[in-house]
């Protein structure tokens, strides 16, 4: 199991294209359930499978149980279930002090929504702030995953 | 992925106790997500943990996924998400055919319950009925484990 100490941000669009990157990789993921408390996503990322369970009830929050399951599984899985997702491309960036920022940018539903986070050891760990970052938006509810593929942002 | 074909039965008590029998397993098991047509469950199964998703509506029947996982995990899980559940000790008896008799024998507020299923290659294969085996439940749905975590056989 793991707990995350992670921030979140707002990208700002135009400094973000024009960004030299590396490639990024399309991210497909479902949520089997998506409650209160908890929820159980499935990913494909790239050309690998996952299931991930997570807590987000009061004294839960960032418990994260992540396992991968062969992609074939997933897809499956997002075929027959249905469940409502998000569809993303992520990219990740290398961060001074062996950091790295994921930085999504959304398809479909929520498109024109890109969203950096950066995973920290510790909460009040400093870490250098890149000219393409926008507005934090940690532990803002509706930019969760899990909100979005119930509420997504186009819709907003 | 895997498609089952199961049949079940319950166990007549006495008969079962007078059999001569491998050593069970302690299984400990709850359901994270438990809906209509989906549940997700972790399972302990002696010294190993195990989740599993499996599809229970129309069309998605017999659908099912399971991922061994860290033992600790599991453990963490049942503990800090707190998931209706069932308990039981498992016993697994050769059948003629290369076939297996898996049955449970439910503790705790489904005490009293045994259930015996066996997993065929086909629906019609037919298969030998030892003594100890009482009334078909195939597809009887207040006899399935996701039930049984919430409408326990005592209290019925």
């Amino acid at each position: 199991m793991g707990q995350e100490t992670e921030r979140r941000f707002l990208v700002n669009k135009a400094l973000w294209e024009q960004l030299e990157k590396p490639e990024g990789t399309l991210y497909l993921q479902g949520y089997l359930l998506n409650e209160n408390d908890r929820n159980v996503r499935v990913r494909i990322a790239g050309d690998k499978g996952f299931i991930t369970v997570k807590g987000t009830g009061e004294g839960i929050t960032s418990l994260e149980y992540e396992y991968e399951i062969p992609k074939a599984d997933a897809e499956e899985m997002l075929v027959k279930f249905r469940p409502a997702g998000t569809e993303k491309i992520r990219y990740r960036l290398p961060a001074s002090g062996g950091l790295t920022w994921e930085v999504d940018v959304f398809q479909k539903a929520n498109e024109g929504l890109i969203i950096a986070e950066i995973e920290l050891e510790q909460e009040n760990q400093s870490f250098e702030k890149p000219a393409w970052l926008g507005q934090e938006i940690t532990g803002e509810e509706r930019y969760a995953n899990a909100s979005l593929a119930l509420h997504a942002y186009k819709a907003w």
